[in-house]
């Protein structure tokens, strides 16, 4: 703990990794690419996912578990499916092991050798919508509203803890609709339920947008999604929601017969959000001194560090605590009152500093004193004195004003560093001496999205549905644009 | 819907399976062995999860996300963990799929093959105590407490839905401690959590005991469960804690530096339920109309199905239920409301009948008039009409009063088949025209009970911590014997 992290000024990947272990959220598994998300990090995840089930199931989703496992020959029945999630990928072949007959331990059995190859799910259209076609006869069975809380796997080549591993949490969620009208309204309903719980509870500005269709999802009509913008000035992929139209139903054969008796195809959509979230959520507000955590998403919310040096003063501290611990409780304020003599005051401070915990209240024997506390907030550090009386109102609107304060920050932040660009060259020298979202006109095709990506490694986050744009022309191709695009380079 | 279900007298195993699809709890998935929980039966299982985590939470455990594979060289590390775990996994043998060049569609890249093969988790000691490594180094680090909330699989060559599956979902709590003593004391701790959970919440009474070595856990020194016992005579473990002594500290080198300043290895406890507690939840309680669920774990509690033949009666009805439904929501009772004209009342009645809906409440043009409701309860299939005064209050009591009377109803099926042979040849007679629960005294050697499960298929599922018995003498050997032991057959 007395090691000092590494500064965002002097090596912004190096400070997140630190601070991704050393704050305890996660660590590398043994195996390459693989995570554990330590106890301390988890428990943000869970504030994360009981906050988001509670809003799907207030738009009507129940949750449901499809199997980890999908047959190879599934992923092969959506044509487009195929090329994005068929490649990397852990393949299951045999389902036994046994002992060497000649001593070397246990080995696979080459007798126990699947005749297809099983898949683990690296995202699960193919198995869902293969049971959807049971489950959906007739427009009575829609819409069909389904999430499921999972672990999947893609065989990544170059991981990050929580931005990409090979192994991750998400949540999917499939649903199926009788008009295509339905299935959009439902796609654009998911892309905004994850902009809200971005803002409200990660305070993490987002941009809603369209993919291109370059960075569509493999299988996707169209892909909604939410982009915020990093500390280093890049750009991450928050949440996705996509509209399927009837691929999947075509590909799996998923047909419903209408009021007016007609068999049609069912149409589809999905999203999902994952722990790349906590990525986010650590590099969108962190510091120099460790994890800043906006007070909607964190497990302790308050620590009350005691300052004394006998058991009688400890005491003392403990009975004039008391009420205020129980004023905290019945608003639901998470507190930690930290009273271990294992480690001195002064590391506890740097400790729940790191830890990213929102405010901190010392008491010490001139307090008792004088009936006061220091409460020191961890978005601007600022400490203050103030009166033991009605401290939990106090504190229950210093939390308010922490948590708008942390959105605050990261909109203004934003806001700095989202430029305009009218010429290539422009877009170019911005992209490396300021770099941030860049809005720039762009001729609508794949071929130009590409040669500006492979020239400059930027790409086109979003087509932006909540900023206006005036027409112009690309400023690749001289082209017409209908509206400015979103740039940056991104994770 | 029309169809009915096979009567449990006829076929109890046909009536299990029909009923678990039936009532839409889950069904099987295009991969053998592994299932689809339906959205349902998974919001049983999520009521579980609550309950089961707030008590994890209680007792002062933390929740953490360990990897989904395991390198097959772990599984070799702790000598009798491997005979039991090492045997039927899905192997991981490769990382990526491609295009055949012979346009045989996708196949498994030859090149892609791992280094060492993955094998997906059947249980995870053996990369929990190998993090446990880096995480323990004093005493002051212990105890460490810890549970993970995942999904497993164990190549199971027979299958049933929920009771044995390829893939399963459960929960795993993995805890080190400075003493033995401190290990023991937690995991009879979380024996007794589980059985608490059973009782009070899935309202079936369980036996708490000790397994006999040869069904002991691979890599425990002892291990805790809880046994209940389903309609057809058979006992199903619920949940079992066990205390592994130094067993995995010592294969992955894990020890702590005592306040004494001596370094000792880590005393470790593992314990977990699954999925299977909701085979057990619907084989203890359903009958031959169908699910039977406790009010405490019902997604839906009280149905209310109005009797309209036009759209004034049901606006009549709606008006009269507006206070009474937001005097039940005050009340926190989960209540559906289902109005919907799709289905006659009848085919309603039916429904929520095979879904175990505990309470359904019928209201129509007569009730409206005598100011009354029918209600009808689903364990007794009692009908009573009552005053819509005081409806919420009268429910709740009523909610409170199916909750008890389906624990009482189970515990006094388990008094009533629960038997005690005093020789081999009644306890065999026994085991076939009476099965249940028999208590007979055995010589505790391991040879005695595999001649026993040899000849009779049934085994020792206990050694009843709750259970007082007189000394005696085996019933097979003539041996000595400290107590009578709980026998069942077993699922
Ligand atoms: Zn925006
Ligand atoms: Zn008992």
């Amino acid at each position: 703990m007395s090691k000092v992290l590494p500064k965002r000024s002097d090596d912004y990947s190096l400070w997140y990794n630190e601070l991704v272990k050393r704050a305890d959220l996660a660590e590398n598994a043994p195996v390459r690419g693989c995570m554990i998300i330590k106890p301390y990090g988890y428990s943000i995840w869970e504030k994360m996912q009981a906050v988001l089930d509670k809003m799907f199931k207030e738009t009507g989703h129940s949750n449901a578990y499809f199997p980890l496992f999908i047959p190879k020959s599934y992923l092969s029945k959506e044509a487009s499916h195929i090329d994005g999630f068929a490649k990397e990928c852990a393949v299951v072949t045999h389902y036994r092991l046994k002992n060497d007959e000649n001593g070397k331990g246990i080995i696979v059995d080459p007798e126990a050798k699947l005749d297809e190859e099983l898949i683990v799910r690296p995202t699960s259209e193919t198995v869902i919508w293969n049971t959807y076609k049971t489950w959906i006869q007739s427009h009575r069975d829609l819409p069909l509203l389904i999430n499921q809380w999972a672990n999947v796997v893609r065989w990544e080549m170059r991981t990050r803890l929580f931005l990409r591993t090979t192994e991750f949490l998400w949540q999917e969620g499939h649903t199926a609709h009788a008009t295509k009208q339905e299935a959009i309204v439902e796609t654009e309903q998911m892309m905004n339920v994850y902009a809200t719980f971005a803002q409200n509870f990660m305070a993490l500005p987002v941009h809603r947008g369209i993919k291109s269709a370059n960075e569509r999802f493999a299988g996707a009509e169209e892909t909604y999604c939410i982009e915020a913008l990093m500390q280093d000035g890049k750009a991450l992929q928050a949440g996705t929601s996509h509209f399927l139209g009837q691929n999947f139903a075509k590909a799996f054969d998923v047909k419903f017969a209408s009021k007016e008796g007609s068999l049609e195809y069912v149409w589809g959509t999905s999203w999902g959000v994952s722990t790349r979230l906590m990525g986010a959520l650590i590099m969108a507000h962190s510091d120099d001194e460790g994890l800043v955590l906006p007070p909607l998403l964190a497990p302790i919310q308050v620590v009350i560090v005691p300052i004394f040096k006998t058991a009688e003063q400890l005491d003392l501290i403990e009975a004039t605590l008391k009420p205020i611990l129980a004023a905290l409780k019945a608003k639901d304020i998470s507190v930690k009152f930290d009273h271990s003599d294992k480690y001195s005051p002064g590391f506890k401070f740097a400790e729940y500093e790191l830890k990213g915990v929102p405010l901190r209240v010392a008491i010490g024997a001139r307090d008792i004193e004088n009936g006061t506390v220091e409460l020191a907030r961890r978005d601007t550090k600022e400490k203050t004195t103030v009166p033991q009386e009605g401290l939990a109102d106090t504190i229950e609107k210093l939390l308010q004003e922490i948590q708008e304060n942390i959105y605050k920050k990261a909109f203004a932040y934003r806001e700095a560093n989202t430029f305009v660009a009218d010429d290539y060259t422009t877009f170019k020298t911005m992209l490396d001496e300021t770099p941030g979202f860049i809005l720039a006109h762009w001729d609508g095709t794949p071929e130009t999205e590409e040669k500006i990506k492979e020239e400059t490694k930027a790409t086109i986050r979003c087509i932006p549905l909540d900023v206006t744009s005036e027409p112009g022309i690309c400023m690749v191709t001289g082209k017409p644009s209908a509206q400015r695009v979103l740039f940056a380079r991104a994770y």
